[in-house]
């Protein structure tokens, strides 16, 4: 996506060493709240390379953002358009608009984004109040599996920004979001996939006045980095004859796997007797919470020759898990974090 | 509940000046980890005081345990059993067994627990290994709102006491578990009548060969104590004329309000507004995480004269929030706690 700029989602991952290689390799950010742009500019972006992309914002963290040279804020509200008419004069602001997405295995749900109606008026309004009403954003779900799911999206956002051009208003930003998957237990399509569709898309809303597009990938940046290690704490039977083993493991929902929550995002897991015969299987944390089950009904297997204090891999686990652990939960620690 | 031994349940608020407080009252303690039966013993319990209530432990923990003088272990399966008989020798044990848990807020599956006839051979093999054959554990469902709940169990445990008579295993504890309710949306009965329920359940199964009893409250002794303040964030609408506001807080399901997960908790919520006209919200926490929604189908109201920057508070959050809190989701620090 050679005409894309490319805003690493920090709440994915917000490790020192990867927003240092990040900032080298000369990324942007996308940043949730104030203490993720300091860790940014802590990390040597400046400050021109921030989108303070949250659209929950409280003013004082706005205005403090605005202290230190963010100039570019998402916003999907009245309200919170206000604010940073007030407390960021001047600066660049998107609209996040309400997509249906379907197809994501990580669904967003209504919580971010207004009706485009409504965006309308808002940016107009944006305009206005002296702010540079800059663009459009959308999210069509993260782990979004299906490469077509960004062209109603766009569609949307293009007739947006002619309802604008009507008024005087020269919106020129289209933020794709994220979206972009990992590589779980399915297969997914080549980021040139997305790369194709994408592009076919804009120039299909768009014609040949492309506008300035940003992505924010996380996921799509980090996931397939990480592994997360567990050691196997117990393998048990409910009863005599049960053909499901349990498996519980040193990490689980509260440290680390918090994605497996309704079974949404099933990791790939390897072990060290991998090869032979296995068995249905049913993967547990090590907390005394009952929610604390990893994997019931996605139909996991695991070598029946697997042990007490067998080390097994969760793989793509470098988004979304270390930030996602708990501080404490049962009296376990955070999960130790290593970058190589 | 007179002849019953509390056991406080850490995992539900470890903080010291609660540990401290509890052994001055001459608590003892149900533990989840090593780390929690360590803050247990430097808030000054004797370690005869302390329960290794997680059914899931490494065998390095129940050794460094059984050095620290702990005596008291659970277990649902045989390979727990064998960790605690060659690493705890000699200690009390007991088998948790599942229970079927209608009626509560927070039910617990099939994690924990083994079927009855399961839990009589590994009690019987326990005492042929020189452990003791303490008695039966079970947990009815946490946020347990129906006190004839614990029946069930009883006489479950009762049997099973029976049979491992019939084998000369003198089993003599019975462990009610948790369950007792927190104080949240709904009235819930009083204490009294669960001790009334729970007292007539031993007696109608054991008759007047009583056993001695162990209860491991942690919502029911330290929920109704603590109150969870936020801030108003952000007040939206999705579209024009909508009738349902969004009400975004700077707290959520990732920095405290973890036991919202599928509205299952429904805290008490007050304002500064209280008394005027209400109407429909849904209530929502800061993190770019969607699935960070505290209530959308609950029907929660708020005042309509609500603003931005309000402190509203969730009554009787005491317990399950410090620690279930993430170490920094979206760049968020944990929230603070303040014991008065």
């Amino acid at each position: 996506m050679p005409l894309v700029r490319v805003f690493y989602a920090v709440k994915a991952n917000p490790a020192p060493e990867i927003l240092s290689m990040l900032v080298e390799l000369g990324s942007c950010f996308d940043t949730a709240s104030l203490q993720e742009i300091e860790m940014v500019l802590a990390a040597g972006a400046t400050p021109d390379r921030i989108s303070f992309g949250n659209t929950i914002k409280k003013e004082r963290d706005i205005a403090r953002a605005y202290e230190l040279g963010v100039r570019l804020y998402a916003f999907d509200s009245a309200c919170e358009l206000s604010k940073i008419a007030r407390s960021a004069p001047g600066s660049k602001v998107f609209c996040r608009i309400l997509v249906d997405c379907v197809s994501a295995d990580w669904p967003l749900s209504k919580k971010f984004g207004c009706a485009p109606a409504m965006a309308l008026e808002l940016l107009t309004d944006a305009a206005g109040r002296g702010l540079d009403a800059y663009g459009i954003s959308f999210h069509v779900g993260s782990q979004q599996t299906d490469p077509e799911q960004w062209d109603l999206a766009i569609g949307q956002a293009a007739a947006i920004f002619r309802d604008l051009g009507e008024r005087g208003v020269a919106a020129r930003m289209v933020n794709l979001g994220g979206g972009l998957p990992a590589r779980y237990q399915d297969e997914v399509a080549p980021i040139a996939a997305y790369a194709l569709a994408i592009s076919q898309a804009m120039t299909r809303h768009f014609g040949n006045q492309l506008p300035e597009m940003i992505i924010e990938p996380g996921r799509g940046l980090v996931g397939d980095a990480g592994v997360l290690e567990a050691e196997v704490v117990l393998i048990a039977e409910k009863n005599f004859g049960d053909e499901v083993r349990w498996v519980y493991l040193d990490v689980g929902k509260f440290n680390g796997l918090a994605e497996t929550m309704d079974e949404a995002i099933k990791y790939r897991v390897k072990t060290p007797r991998d090869g032979v015969e296995t068995g249905r299987v049913i993967l547990a944390g090590p907390t005394c919470d009952s929610v604390d089950v990893l994997y019931e009904k996605a139909g996991y297997e695991l070598p029946h020759a697997l042990e007490v204090g067998d080390k097994i891999r969760f793989l793509s686990a470098g988004a979304y898990t270390t930030t996602y652990a708990t501080t404490g939960f049962n009296g376990f620690p955070p999960i130790q974090a290593y970058y190589i």
